[in-house]
């Protein structure tokens, strides 16, 4: 698909634009308009539908070990700083970064790549941070601008390597940085914390530091006992949380898909030990399950376990839900959602303070003076099970799902371009959105054919019927055709026109995006019509 | 009534935790539990749907000036810097704090009152951050204390003034403050910025610096051009967003009332100069209204006027949807909405620069250099009317309301402690939320009379039919009325209970939270039933 295409798409039809853009744009940051917050709204209300309002405590549902409770919360952005020094973040959440002395720029370690090429006795490391194709053709055109040469002369350069990871060089002096002139301009790697951080209070001192949190998870282990003590849930349960988090990643970049703020739809879900594998394989089908039946039902998508050298030191099991974002290089995956078998790490942490591995053991890392180097609540966050009469820290799966770059995965899945006959039966190029009706921002637009004859006044008064139950679009302007191109163009599923025929049969025509047939119903049914085609209770007649 | 009931049972059936509490909690900062979220996300979608999704651009709603459009937007939290320093809030956004030397404790100076009071010759200030009656009591006994005097010696004081707030003090010499043993140790007022900074990418330059967003509402201003271009709005319209904003509050206090992290709702009505006034009456009207249509309907609430001294220099109207919340002095009232009129000030700040008042006008604010002192966007925000060919800046009524007071406030008027009749019919006491049905985090709970006869599996039934169309609750555990209670409790409006002579005729028995009537309906009514009653299509049966 035509991801420019798309992009542009996105900020003349009012999805997404790029924050303070009217400033000139902070890098990382985007705001969702009229049609991207519908689109947002729709995801995140599909979520919460399907994990935690729909669901039934009492049944089994297909391939689930048992049943189980599920709740919501809803955690602060700002937490107690020392959440973030028991749960590794403090320590633990950074990138490494090399910045250019000469261009002042900066790179994440890991997402520079390279190649050793050598010209006239002398070999460099040429860099850049392109990807796939693009990136062999950057570095041979840097290489070729480095050594004076012309792209005819291109063959006078001897290649001594393919490209490789920057990290895989020791000796940053015959490197060239992607952006520089001169060789040696990389300063060695380092560490940079991917929290912000903020004061609270009036004082800027080290005791009033706190973060924007990383993620939404910690927000719900802390609150694990809360949770417990005000609700009749028993294990298994869990506890789902929507919410923005940041990161303040060094480089953001591919649109929406890395960006500083974003935001998460999580769910910890709490079990027994003895069971918590059966739950993991579970909650990794079902989240995988989940993108499938809102319409990313392509190749595109697929289920990847981690290998165990990708594994965390605690996860016995992680597994990603991955899209081919066409940004990416060909064959590349970005990731969506991730369900990881964290074990009792995350309450363990919050009770006893930061654990580290030791052999095959989980234990307490100890400061300079053998206490804690971060000390945990101290609060009992085990689990005391009635019907055993056991009490144990309970072991969580985590599905942590991005809901932005499900957006963004759900928008490029949709975009399509086909040749549709016009009004005169010529075929004639369309851009669409195949949104799944669940997410489409506008469900359902009503015209009248011509505005005359009382047509207006009949499709203003099934709009009028239409729209305190659907997200609805009146229009009234220009050719039919192009009214309905303006509705394929942001996804609006069904169309109802009203025309000469309504006027003696009271009848109306639907039309489909998808298939383009167009079939007529009595206008009083257009609500349970267009609810039937929502559901899926409806199927549009061959 | 009993505000520490209201707050305990928020604790105790999981509406509302202090953030990070097994860590001691962090001052300003409350989790919404799993019923909590549930109150909260039904406020949201209450106004969005009220405001946006139900709203018919086609109709000239009553008391309207005309029919408008309504879009919404979700923008980022932490946006472009320049955009605070434009609007005002970078200059403007602060509070005036005292600290006192000898606690260490930090006061907000419009918030210490105290009184004059003299004693053996010596005439001091004795201050408190208390209220109403608690102030006067809290003044006496400090001044006892102070003067090293018995309860029974109080008519040796002799008062100088009544309660009088600090800024009235000149000189803090003689000033006692509120948590002092000693006199003269508040330090004079300095300013503090409300706005919580951070820096953005890896260095903490000064170039680096962002802030949390204090207000929803630039985002909205700084998206009109992308509105406009990416949609089809034509003035008058109304732009929406629901989000986080942050202020660092020097006294976070009162329950969730003022905290520092907090969810707006905000709308952004824009219209031609001349109509402005007749638009700011109407959404003052109708935002004062939208809080009595969901329960809000005593003499709690109101709308009062700002007097022409309370106006920011730019507006020429503003009304505040005020409640007087049980834990203010009687009397006081605390905001729950403001709705104002804004002029064109905030578009002009974004296209030319920071304004002033100058005169009678809004001039440019400017440096030392005679430039701007901080540079707008230079882009043209303009509005071009194509029916009368003219071009202006839109005049902007702002109706802004805080998701969490509204929650406050709902619990409060909902919370009620009345006597109703036990199974034994003895009147007994009864806690009960008067929860809107709209509202009430649970809609309907579905109980079985007892463990038997095949009793659970039809409530089971009936619960599953149920779920997929409303928040639903199945209990089956204790005697009957307790389970009423524990729904009253927390608000659910209805039960419905399968009984013995379910087993004859499938009938089950509804019973109304408010009224107590119960009454008998067929058992595959119950969606219909409960949808109708939440609606208000259907009544309770006298």
């Amino acid at each position: 698909m035509n991801m420019d295409a798309l992009v542009a798409l996105c900020k003349r039809r009012g999805f997404l634009f790029q924050s303070s853009e009217i400033y000139g744009g902070i890098n990382g940051f985007w705001d969702y308009g009229p049609l991207g917050v519908e689109l947002k709204r729709n995801i995140r209300e599909a979520w919460w539908y399907d994990n935690v309002t729909s669901h039934n405590e009492l049944v089994v549902p297909p391939g689930a070990p048992s049943a189980f409770q599920m709740v919501g919360i809803d955690s602060t952005i700002i937490m107690h700083p020392q959440v973030w020094k028991c749960s590794g973040h403090y320590d633990l959440f950074h990138d490494y970064m090399v910045d250019c002395r000469e261009t002042k720029k900066r790179y994440r370690y890991d997402q520079v790549q390279g190649r050793w090429v050598e010209y006239n006795g002398q070999r460099i490391f040429v860099t850049t941070e392109a990807v796939g194709d693009e990136a062999l053709a950057d570095v041979e055109h840097k290489a070729l601008r480095f050594f004076n040469l012309r792209s005819k002369e291109a063959d006078r350069l001897v290649w001594h390597s393919p490209l490789v990871s920057l990290t895989t060089v020791e000796d940053f002096s015959q490197v060239l940085a992607p952006d520089a002139k001169t060789l040696g301009t990389l300063t060695p790697p380092r560490e940079f914390n991917l929290m912000f951080k903020t004061y609270v209070g009036a004082l800027s001192g080290e005791e009033n530091v706190a973060f924007l949190r990383p993620e939404t998870a910690q927000g719900i282990f802390v609150n694990f006992k809360n949770v417990l003590d005000s609700t009749r849930v028993k294990i298994p349960f869990g506890i789902a949380q929507v919410g923005k988090s940041f990161r303040n990643e060094i480089t953001p970049r591919y649109f929406t898909f890395r960006s500083r703020e974003f935001e998460q739809m999580e769910i910890e879900f709490f079990c027994r030990p003895e069971t918590s594998r059966a739950w993991y394989e579970y909650w990794r089908q079902r989240r995988f399950n989940w993108y499938i039946s809102l319409g990313l039902a392509s190749e595109r998508l697929r289920l990847r376990d981690h290998s165990p050298d990708e594994l965390s030191h605690y996860s016995c099991g992680t597994a990603d839900v991955e899209y081919a974002f066409p940004f990416l290089a060909p064959g590349d995956f970005g990731e969506l959602e991730g369900i990881a078998h964290r074990g009792d790490f995350d309450l363990r942490s919050h009770m006893e303070g930061k654990l580290i591995r030791k052999g095959n053991e989980l234990v307490v890392e100890l400061g300079p003076d053998g206490q804690p180097k971060y000390r945990g609540s101290g609060k009992d966050l085990t689990y005391f099970d009635e019907e055993t009469r056991e009490r144990f820290i309970p072991h969580v799966i985590e599905p942590s799902a991005g809901a932005d770059r499900a957006a963004l995965a759900f928008l490029c899945e949709a975009y399509a371009e086909d040749m549709v006959p016009d009004e005169k039966g010529v075929p004639t190029k369309r851009v669409v959105l195949r949104l799944h009706p669940r997410l489409a921002p506008i469900k359902v637009a009503v015209f009248p054919l011509v505005k005359k004859d009382g047509m207006p006044e009949i499709a203003q008064r099934i709009y009028a019927d239409l729209k305190p139950h659907f997200n609805c679009f009146y229009d009234e302007k220009g050719a039919v055709g192009r009214r309905y191109r303006r509705q394929d163009e942001i996804g609006t599923p069904y169309c109802i026109t009203v025309d000469s025929q309504t006027l003696q049969d009271d009848t109306v025509t639907v039309r489909d995006r998808d298939s383009l047939r167009q079939w007529r119903i009595k206008a009083d049914d257009c609500v349970e019509v267009i609810r039937g085609l929502i559901r899926g209770t409806y199927v549009v007649p061959e």
